[in-house]
C-alpha cells in the first residue's frame, strides 16, 4: 500500500451481509463518500415484535461533510426502505431512475419528508458527478422495472456493481440489459465487480419474465368459467402487465387488491410503466357487478402474511371477496426463505373452500443464475470479485464461480459489514481490508427506532416460551412488617383456573420464602427478591419442567 | 344404508388432517376397534413455548370397551410419539414390526411404562385378530426400516392403509414392497382405499434410497482429504448403513453424535437391522485421536434445531467438536417446510468457518409421488378413494389423481378429523359421513399436558410481540386511600434506561387516573383497572403506537 491513504478507493459495506435486506454500502474517495442503495431488513423470528431492522450508519453521520449523496439501483424495500429513516441524520440528494425515484417518493410523503429532500431521476445511459466520483446508470433486468447497475468511476479505478438483476433477453417493458455497456466498461479496465448472489447456488439461466405472461394465458384458455384471482409481489410491475395483457385478451376486467399493490399500480401507471387499456380497470366494489368469468382479481398476500388481502380471503375475514368453490387462485411467485408454512397454511384453506390453487410455473425469479453470472464476469473481467447480496452460502457460491472463471482466491473478497477494502489500479499493491468501522441493525417497534435491543428482545423470548409469573407484596416502611400479599398473578403460564392447587401451592411456597427473609433479618430487597425468585422458581420447575419469568415487585407503605 | 348402522364399518380419524403429524385413525365394526398409529405433533409457530402436541383421544376413553389394540405402521414420531401419553388413558396392546416395537420401547422406558404395556412383534405377512378385524401387515418401504402397509378386514369389506410409503425396487437393506400382495387383495376386492399423499403434488417416481449410497461414494472419493461430517434424520437406518459402508469402503472409521442418532443407531443394530464391521464404530471421544482424512461423524441436526449437535458444531459451542476450515459438511435431508430458514442459518455459520457445505444430491424422499400413487391405485383397485396423510393441498392433488384413474368424485373422500364415515360392500349403499366425534390437538408444555390452552398461548403472543407494563399499588382497607405506589414494573417493552421519560410520563398518566377514580368514587377494583389499562393504553398507543400488556395488580392493606 502507499503511505497515502487517501489515494486509495475504499469500500464499506455498511449492511446487507449478515442481516440480508440492508443493502447499503459506501464508496470512499478522499474526501467524497457515495452511498449506494438504503434498503431495510425484515426482522428475523428471533426479532419479537419488530417492525422492521434498519442499518445502523454512524459512520456516515461521522463522515456528513464527505457524504455526496445517495444513488439507488432500483426500488424494492431492500434497496429503498430506509431512506426515512436515514434521511433524518444525512439529508444529502437522491439519485435514481423514474420508477425508482417515483417509488421513493411514495415513501417520503408518508414519512412527510418529501418536502426536504432533493431528488434527481437519472436516465440509463446518464453518468452524475458526485465529489470525486462519476457514476453511471446501466440498464439491467430485475423483478422491478428501470433497476440499474452501476459504473462507479473514482481516480482509483472503476467499480462495477450489478444491484439485483437478471439477463432477460425479451423483457415484457423496455430494453434487454445493456450488455455491450458491461462489455465496452470491461474493455476499459475495471478494478472490481461486486456481483449479485441471490441465485448463485443455481445452476443454468433464469427464464424471462414473458414465459410467465404465456403461462397466464394457458391458464385464462384453460378456466374460461371461474372466477381468476392472481396474488404477486406488488412491485412487479411486468408481471401486473402481463396479467392485464391476458385478462384483456381474454375478455376479463382487473380489479386490484391490497394497499401496497394499489400503490405501486397507481405510481407505475401514472410514470408510464404500465399500460392499462381503457375501461379494462374496475374498482373492488364492482366486482360484484360482473359475472365471475369476467373478471381478474390481483391481489397482495403471495408470502402468505397474515395481514395481507389473500390471508384474508383464505381466512374469511375479508370484507369485500369471499372465495367461492371454483375459484381459480394463482400463486404468481415462489415462497421467499422463511414464508414456506405461511404460504402453505394458505393454499390449505384456500384449497379447503374448493377453490382451485396454482402455483406452479407461474413465476420466475428476478436475479441471475449462474451462466447468467458468469456472463457478467467474462464481460467485465475484474481484477477483483467482492460477491454482493444474498446470503454467506450464495456469495460463497459466487466466489466458487469467480475462481472458476479465473480470478485468483486472493482477489475475491467475501465482505462482512463494517469491513474497509481498500484498494487502487497500482498492480503491485493488493487490495485488503484495512480496517473496521462501526455497523449495526437498528430495530424498529412501533414509532421506537433503537429502543428495543437485545435485553428487551430477550425477555419477550422468556415471555414468550413460558409466560410470567409476578409476585407482589407491600412491606412496612422501618419494620418490614408484611402489610398486604404475597399476590401472585400469572399471564401466559397456564390456564389458572384448572390450575389453582399450583397457584395456591406457588403462593405457599413464596409465603414461607418471605418468612424466612424476615426471620433472619434480611431487608435488602434485591436479596429478598432473588430468595422469592430462586425458591418459586425451583418449586415450578420441579412441578412443571417449565420456567416463568419470576417478577417480585416490593412496595412500602 | 341400513337401519342397523352396526353392520357398518366406521372409519374415524382422530387427528392428523388438520394437524399435520398427529396420525391416528379409529377402525370401528360393531364392538371392535382398532386404532392405526398413534402420532404426534411438534407445535405450529403460534404455539408458543409448547414441546409438543397430541390428540384428544375422548372418543376411544368413551368407547374403551371396545379398544381392542394399537396397530402401528412404522416408528416415526408422527405414528408413535403420542403412543406413552395415550397409554395412559388407553392401556391396550401394541402390534407393529421388529424394529417399530424396538423404537416404541425406548419410549415406553422413558415414560416407565415399560411393564405395563403388552406388545407384539407381527412379520410382514402375517395377520392378526383383533375383535371383528383381521389385520394383516404388508411389506413396504420408505426411510425408516420396516414399515407396513395394512389390509383391514372387516366383515363389512377390506381396507388397505398404506402407511407412509415409497416403491423402492433396491431398498438398501431387506425387500422391496409386496406389490405381488398389494395386487393380490386388490383381486379379492377392496372398499377403501387409505393411501399416503406426502408427495401427491410431485411427478413421476422418488429415486432408490440406494442412490444416496453413490453419491456419498462419490463425495468421499472426491474429500479423500478432509474430515467428513454427515447430517440426517436420525431415524433413517438405511442412510446411516450407507455412510458406514462408504466410510469402510474408504478406510474410515465413523463416530455418532446427537442423543436420538445414538438411541435409534444402538436398537437398529442390536435388532439386526444395521450391520457395522468390526471396528469401525468409535465413540465421539476418540476423533481427536485419528487423522481427518480418517474419520466420519454422522450427527443429528439437519433440520436445523437449535439445540441439536450439528447446530452447536456450527454456533462453536458444541463440547468435543469444532468445525474446522475445509471440513466436508453434508446435509443427507431435505428442509421439512418451515425449517428452510433454520437450515439456511447453520449452512451459513458453517461456510463462514471454512466449511465446505454439500447439500445437493445426498437426499431421497421417503413418501410416493405421483406414479407410485398410481400404481397402487392401479393394483389395489379400490371402490372408495381417502387421500391420508399431508397437508390438505396434498389430500387434495391425490384426490385429483384418483379421479383421474376413474374413481367417481363421490367416491373419494377427503375427511376431516373427527369425521365418521361409515361403508359396506352392498353396491346400492353409498358411503358417507354420518356424524361427528370429539377430536383435538392437546398441548404439551413440560410436564404439563393440556394445561396450556388457548388464552395463555393468545398471552404468551401479545407478551412476546410487545412485553408486559405492570402497574402495582396498594390501597387501604375501607378507606381506599393510597398506601402504595402506583409502581410501574415492564419487561420486554422498552430498556428503560433510554426511556426514562417515557416510564415517567406513564407513572402520571397513572396516578391521574387513580386520582380520578378515587375523586368519583369508584372503589370497584374492576372498574378502577380498566381505567388504568384504558388511560395507560391510550398513552402508550400514542407515544409509541405499541401495545404492551397491561396488568394492574391492585392490593389491600
Amino acid at each position: 500500500m502507499k503511505k497515502n491513504n487517501n489515494s486509495n478507493l475504499k469500500i464499506i459495506p455498511l449492511g446487507g451481509l449478515e442481516q440480508i435486506g440492508m443493502n447499503i454500502t459506501a464508496f470512499e474517495y478522499e474526501d467524497s463518500i457515495v452511498v449506494v442503495d438504503c434498503g431495510l431488513s425484515f426482522p428475523e423470528d428471533d426479532m419479537l415484535g419488530i417492525d422492521l431492522v434498519i442499518p445502523d450508519v454512524t459512520y456516515l453521520k461521522d463522515n456528513i461533510s464527505k457524504v455526496k449523496g445517495f444513488v439507488i439501483t432500483h426500488g424494492h424495500e431492500d434497496h429503498i426502505g430506509a431512506l426515512p429513516y436515514i434521511l433524518k441524520d444525512i439529508n444529502v440528494p437522491i439519485y435514481a431512475t423514474k420508477l425508482t425515484i417515483g417509488l421513493i417518493e411514495n415513501k417520503l410523503k408518508e414519512h412527510n419528508l418529501l418536502r426536504n429532500t432533493k431528488r434527481k431521476v437519472i436516465k440509463h445511459g446518464q453518468s452524475i458527478n458526485l465529489g470525486s466520483f462519476r457514476i453511471e446508470f446501466i440498464k439491467t433486468n430485475h423483478s422491478i422495472q428501470d433497476a440499474s447497475a452501476l459504473a462507479i468511476y473514482s481516480p482509483a479505478g472503476i467499480v462495477v456493481h450489478t444491484g439485483d438483476f437478471k439477463v432477460d433477453y425479451t423483457p415484457v417493458f423496455g430494453d434487454a440489459i445493456d450488455l455491450q455497456r458491461f462489455a465496452e466498461i470491461g474493455k476499459k479496465g475495471v478494478l472490481a465487480l461486486m456481483c449479485d448472489s441471490t441465485n448463485a447456488e443455481r445452476k443454468g439461466f433464469t427464464m424471462s419474465e414473458r414465459t410467465v405472461g404465456r403461462t397466464f394465458d394457458n391458464i385464462f384458455a384453460e378456466h374460461k368459467n371461474t372466477r381468476i384471482i392472481i396474488a404477486t409481489f406488488a412491485s412487479n410491475v411486468d408481471r401486473v402487465q402481463q396479467i392485464i395483457n391476458s385478462a384483456y385478451k381474454y375478455g376479463r376486467k382487473v380489479a386490484v387488491e391490497g394497499r401496497s399493490m394499489v400503490n405501486v399500480i397507481g405510481t407505475a401507471a401514472e410514470l408510464g410503466y404500465l399500460k392499462i387499456p381503457d375501461k379494462t380497470l374496475i374498482d373492488i366494489d364492482q366486482i360484484k357487478n360482473y359475472p365471475d368469468d369476467k373478471v381478474v382479481l390481483i391481489t397482495t398476500g403471495s408470502q402468505g402474511e397474515s395481514m395481507a388481502a389473500l390471508s384474508r380471503m383464505a381466512a374469511s375475514i375479508h370484507k369485500k371477496v369471499t372465495i367461492k368453490p371454483n375459484d381459480t387462485i394463482i400463486f404468481s411467485s415462489n415462497p421467499i426463505p422463511g414464508n414456506e408454512k405461511a404460504v402453505s397454511r394458505v393454499i390449505n384453506e384456500l384449497s379447503r373452500k374448493g377453490a382451485d390453487v396454482i402455483f406452479q410455473d407461474a413465476h420466475v425469479s428476478g436475479h441471475a443464475c449462474q451462466e447468467e453470472i458468469k456472463l457478467i464476469y467474462s464481460l467485465v473481467k475484474p481484477r477483483y470479485a467482492i460477491p454482493v447480496h444474498g446470503e454467506y452460502r450464495h456469495l460463497k457460491a459466487q466466489a466458487g464461480i469467480a475462481y472458476e472463471l479465473g480470478i485468483p482466491k486472493e482477489n475475491i473478497f467475501i465482505l462482512s459489514s463494517g469491513d474497509v477494502l481498500e484498494m487502487n489500479e497500482n498492480e503491485e499493491e493488493h487490495a485488503r481490508v484495512t480496517g473496521q468501522v462501526r455497523t449495526g441493525a437498528i430495530l424498529v417497534d412501533g414509532l421506537g427506532v433503537g429502543d428495543v435491543g437485545n435485553i428487551v428482545l430477550r425477555d419477550r423470548q422468556h415471555l414468550a416460551e413460558d409466560g410470567i409469573m409476578i409476585v407482589v407484596l407491600t412491606l412496612e416502611k422501618h419494620s418490614n412488617h408484611l402489610l398486604a400479599g404475597p399476590d401472585i398473578v400469572s399471564r401466559g403460564f397456564v390456564y389458572v383456573r384448572e390450575s389453582e392447587d399450583l397457584m395456591e401451592e406457588a403462593r405457599i411456597v413464596v409465603e414461607d420464602a418471605i418468612d424466612t427473609c424476615l426471620e433472619k433479618h434480611i431487608t435488602d430487597w434485591g436479596k429478598m427478591k432473588n430468595v422469592i425468585k430462586d425458591s418459586l422458581g425451583e418449586f415450578l420447575w420441579k412441578r412443571t419442567k417449565r420456567n416463568p419469568m419470576i417478577l417480585p415487585i416490593i412496595m412500602e407503605a
